[in-house]
């Protein structure tokens, strides 16, 4: 995996602050993501073989379920078994996923445990299904002693702990992403490795584009307040969902923010470029690419009449043709000289670089958020909304 | 279907040079959207019965596919046939995609004749299912006399046209949507009428709320130069996207740009809300519900020990729970003061108030366009792009 900053910048005091202070989150125990490498090593051993599923189920929302989708999806040719996410209230939506899922083993995910959008869903699960107490397929996922882990003593049911001290947003490594993909046959042991080897060689000083990024975007936030996410493949969609959640919530407050976009290529090279090349600017991008799709599908040397002008890309592989789009898109815009831009390559997809991925993506945001002085870590602004909403009914 | 907007503003002069514009662009008959409603009858009569499909194919991308997409959610429950889109040269994408087709009715569709991501996707479906000249089940929809209309004559490929003065974005109501759409048995006549009647009703000067929006976006541009569409419901996605083009591309040029950002409720309110809240503000918003989903699904009245406190959604359809979340994130929203909000209910979701809903959009952008001095319709930033992918090759 490959970070280049195609930017020239140095503030030698911002970015040694960027890594103490990540040291020190690190060091003090108190902000839990950072150990999830160690401490999620004991759902490893999970055993989901006495229960009959086809398929697994997972109700959650926000940082419940836009990870473990993220996870999923880049790995979901290696997955045995199918997952369906019951995210969304929307009728339209439920009833027909309900329809596709006929053994499930459903995962109830809640870090609060009292979401409403999930534990209405749930109970429409429950009704559909006609689930009751000791059910062997429900399993629950919130923190220790919540009134979802208190449901499930009630119920006696099997419940995993999220730690309290993790985040939702933070939480993908944790049991809300490890404990559902192991249960669909996606081994998540090289995924904790990988987010430990980044982290490990960002403490030996060893990856210090992360600081040099932090503290541009520090620097640069009030003038650039956003951050465009370029990702060159459709298996990267949920991972830039979930970016979008991790930077909107992390950054945006405090009347500070970077706001995310996440936009996928070379798709959205037909919708959103012109406004790059030719836009206010005002923005960083990040383009980010997967060198080895490890499938070989290639351009037929096909010559159709007429059509001569295109065959220049024939005999390529699919993958040359997404990549050299994504190398030219960039220098096109580089050459606006309107952006701060960095690329981030994978060259060979697998968990192993998607957990070095996420863990990189994590860390980048802690130390923005420590360089902007904010708390990345809550998210105190949700909660009008819910106290509104609850006067509605 | 009722447009609301929020805010308090008046500028009778642009909004008269809005109404203006539009009815200049109209009767000059130079901007062809607005006449699709009457153009596009010809299609309507189409007949593929002499074909044997069972899946609708569609090889486009950008302008090609979003707005067919979009209706294609919409309406996906009354669908008999399904459609494939395959848009992206990502070779995980288009393999797992072929491997879902069996029996094909497929369009190839690109305005320009030559867009590269299109044409190297369609040999490769000619390979995979050994496709001939004179294939009854290929179609090409492009421009009149582009190469790949010339390619079409020389396979003797049944070919139809798009209007030159109709752009790719522009174009979902020409045959870009309307053929394919057909073909999956989705019968278009009343997006048309609804696309026919919005517009007629404007220039009735029923719709003076669009004249007033697009003023108030065009003198507020540089402040707020983001525009978040907040759609509730999943089927509402591709819109999202369809939207983010036709705003991306039309307005963001001349350095000058609103930037569209499209997110879904009530999922989004937790990954974006935060910011909204507490950020910079300096965006306007605009919440976009259906009132009336069509789908009677209830939240069980189930009583879970320990979850008392969300029983107060009980017995409640869940199309009122996400309607009153959008219902509270607009009005928590309203308490910042940061935003500009107007609101977009749609009564009844069907063909007729998709067209509507899409006429709408297209003549909003018309108007705020004309508004900020930019050309709507062209695009040139997307060729520096092209050029320098050429010769990577």
């Amino acid at each position: 995996m490959k970070f280049e900053l195609l930017f020239n910048t140095q503030d030698n005091s911002k970015e040694e602050k960027a890594y103490e202070n990540l040291l020190k989150e690190f060091k003090s125990g108190e902000i839990g993501y950072y150990h999830l490498p160690e401490t999620s090593q004991k759902f490893l051993d999970l055993d989901f073989s006495d229960i009959n599923y086809d398929e697994v189920v997972v109700i959650g929302i926000g940082g419940s379920s836009l990870g473990t989708k993220t996870v999923y999806k880049m790995a979901v040719e290696y997955s045995p078994k199918p997952m369906i996410f019951l995210e969304n209230p929307d009728p339209i939506d439920i009833s027909s996923k309900l329809k596709t899922i006929k053994n499930p083993l459903i995962f109830v995910i809640s870090k609060s445990g009292k979401t409403i959008e999930t534990l209405s869903i749930f109970k429409e699960v429950i009704n559909h299904f006609n689930l009751n107490p000791k059910a062997k397929n429900i399993k629950i996922i919130t923190d220790e002693n919540s009134p979802l882990d208190k449901f499930a003593a009630s119920w006696e049911l099997e419940s995993f702990h999220i730690p309290l001290n993790v985040g939702g947003r933070f939480s993908v490594l944790s049991a809300v992403g490890i404990v559902p993909l192991l249960a669909a046959g996606i081994h998540p042991k090289e995924l904790l490795e990988g987010a430990k080897e980044f982290r490990n060689s960002f403490f030996d000083k060893e990856e210090w584009h992360l600081c040099k990024k932090a503290a541009l975007y520090a620097n640069k936030h009030k003038d650039y307040p956003v951050n465009v996410l370029f990702a060159y493949s459709n298996i990267l969609e949920d991972f830039a969902a979930w970016f979008v959640q991790l930077f909107g919530e992390s950054l945006g407050k405090n009347s500070k923010e970077i706001m995310p976009v996440g936009h996928i290529g070379s798709i959205d090279q037909h919708s959103f470029l012109q406004l790059l090349m030719e836009g206010i600017g005002k923005k960083t991008v990040t383009f980010l690419k997967i060198n080895d799709f490890k499938n070989n599908l290639t351009i037929p040397d096909i010559k159709l009449p007429f059509l001569e002008a295109v065959d220049y890309v024939n005999s390529h592989r699919f993958e040359e043709l997404i990549n050299k789009e994504c190398e030219a898109t960039k220098e096109a815009l580089l050459s606006t000289n309107k952006y701060f831009i960095d690329e981030i390559s994978i060259d060979n997809l697998n968990l192993k670089t998607t957990g070095k991925l996420i863990m990189y993506y994590e860390m980048l945001t802690s130390a923005i958020g420590s360089l902007i002085g904010v708390n990345t870590y809550n998210q105190p602004g949700v909660e009008l909304g819910k106290k509104i909403l609850k006067n509605k009914f």
